[in-house]
């Protein structure tokens, strides 16, 4: 298997022998909140189980946090996932994504037998999804998948464009699944998210991930929202029932109760986020799109990527993101601290002749 | 979803508010390993991290373990994770699956579009696999799912007839899944392990599970191990990169150390299972085949299940799986004084006019 995301701190221990500082995964830089660490805990008293396959107690509970009913919703072994099996359930004689965006839809689509068309976003409207996609979503088009904010722009798309395409979805009878794993990390998510306008429009299936905003990526916990029933009996019926562990269930039923956490989550990346903003370009660098809590850039100095590792800092290069190329990094939003080491390598680097060796 | 599995622990708790004695699902009775536990619950440390998806450091130790290459070994989200993805992967057109036998095999083929063709069992030869397996396997045959112990019989296949059978698939080009879930739980598991044959037979791959030997069911973690690289390449492909939690690595890592908890487990299991065995039959129950850490009966005592179940005792009714009826029950294998509470229920019902209100 080969590895085409970021996050990859194994492979980094192994090769340098220490921690790095890891600004490739776009994981909450609070950390775990104490509350879901100690339903994790309490949860292994019950690991000699099989989780509950229905999830009855967390879906409860979510649809409690987003008023929906319980039917509406499926959980999975993180949102990754429910990619994997709304694609297996659909089966898409023809997809459309979006490039560049998140590998795991291509991924998913290369396991079965589709035609996967790409809308390419374009840098001189700074890779921002525009009308231009609607002429693309015919009737052919089984599957299209979005992802709001986009990974790895950060660009939320408007309402606006958003509801303009559920309906021409609707009316193509495309299956518009919208990946929202990253929304609960825009400053107003509430103006972004489309889970409001699930009864209208039964073709729109939603993926959200307790893994970011909650920091918990290793313990494997998302959902999807959809009113068509059908699809998520199918999408449960394309895996085995025990998808996700007794300790992600317990850990979620937790983190909703996090509010407290949430709100502090919202200060610190709005306000470090527009900080590293500043000084990113203060520095030359082109920062681009970036509402969530990642920041999308572009610079010309050379081996960027590269010469942070070797100063035991992670960020993503997205080189291999389809329409990108290396002169691309994604970097994560962290703590005060974090966020001002990385500003000073950076400065070291354009300071010693724009990082030319 | 319907359930059709046992371990239903929170449906009880729902429709009787209280805790039942769960005979319905087959992990070890002495719960999970406190070493395992702990090592669990100080990977939450690491949990707002994504897991390692190349499971880098618990293939190594399963790779110890087993005498075998890292590069043989593929780690899933529990061994059903492993079965759904092998079909995904592999795409027969025909397979062969034997009756009765677990059924997630058959959900995972009823995914793809694939033929299956079905080998009885024979109540007269007290449901075992024998030769009469071998014509069926042709060149059409794609796959062949076998279970050793089977599942829910609790007979292992004896080893001569297990390598005619691989020699046979090997000539007619089919894979041979061989689920040894539960042979870890066998008295002696190295006489009917098919992993030294591994080199042997480029068409075998075998799944095991760390879910029933280590009690540890709801974390989730199985793996596969086959000499074929490509297939388990292509395994890895049909499925998210992050199938395996944190938690579950770390305490797959710590399983493998507990050799005093398998030696106690393997003390434990015999005398209990051949207690259970000859009370059982002593009560008038048919015990069939049960080399492992669960029983197979058949019982003409009406509603045993229901009836146990207003009594607080959870057996797993084996009326879903094909050829056989409600007749036929699966119980676990428990602890001594959790065996004697169900034979005492069960002497009761015997008592009570066998079982008739």
């Amino acid at each position: 298997m080969k590895l085409i995301h970021g996050g990859d701190v194994v492979g980094y221990r192994e090769e340098y022998g220490r921690e790095p500082l890891d600004f490739s995964a776009n994981c909450n830089p609070l950390g775990m909140p104490p509350g879901v660490k100690a339903a994790a805990a309490a949860a292994l008293e019950e690991a000699h189980r099989y989780p509950d396959p229905l999830c009855r107690q967390l879906r409860a509970a979510i649809a409690q946090e987003e008023g929906l009913p319980p039917q509406w919703i499926l959980c999975g072994n993180g949102a990754a996932d429910l990619i994997f099996r709304l694609v297996l359930a659909l089966r898409p004689r023809r997809a459309l994504l979006v490039a560049p965006a998140f590998a795991e839809y291509e991924q998913a689509l290369a396991t079965i037998d589709c035609l996967v068309v790409f809308h390419d976003l374009r840098e001189e409207e700074e890779f921002r999804l525009t009308d231009a996609i609607l002429p693309q979503i015919t009737p052919e088009t089984d599957l299209l998948f979005l992802c709001t904010p986009n990974n790895p722009t950060g660009w939320a798309i408007p309402r606006e464009l958003l509801l303009r395409i559920a309906r021409r979805c609707r009316e193509t009878g495309t299956v518009l699944a919208l990946d929202e794993c990253f929304c609960s990390l825009l400053d107003e998510p509430e103006a972004f998210t489309m889970t409001g306008f699930l009864e209208e429009f039964p073709n729109l299936i939603i993926l959200k991930a307790f893994t970011k905003l909650y920091a918990m990526a290793g313990l494997r916990l998302g959902y999807c929202l959809c009113r068509e029933e059908g699809l998520l009996e199918k999408m449960a019926a394309c895996a085995q029932p025990w998808s996700v562990s007794n300790v992600a269930q317990a850990a979620g039923i937790a983190a909703l109760q996090e509010q407290a956490y949430r709100e502090q989550t919202k200060t610190l990346i709005h306000s470090q986020r527009e900080f590293l903003r500043r000084e990113l370009t203060a520095l030359g660098v082109q920062v681009i799109g970036s509402q969530a809590n990642y920041l999308f850039i572009r610079t010309d100095l050379p081996c960027l990527g590269q010469r942070l590792k070797e100063r035991g800092i992670l960020l993503r290069s997205c080189a291999n993101y389809r329409g990108l190329d290396e002169r691309y990094y994604r970097l994560a939003v962290r703590l005060p601290e974090e966020n001002a080491c990385l500003l000073q390598e950076m400065r070291g680097l354009v300071a010693a002749g724009k990082g030319t060796p």
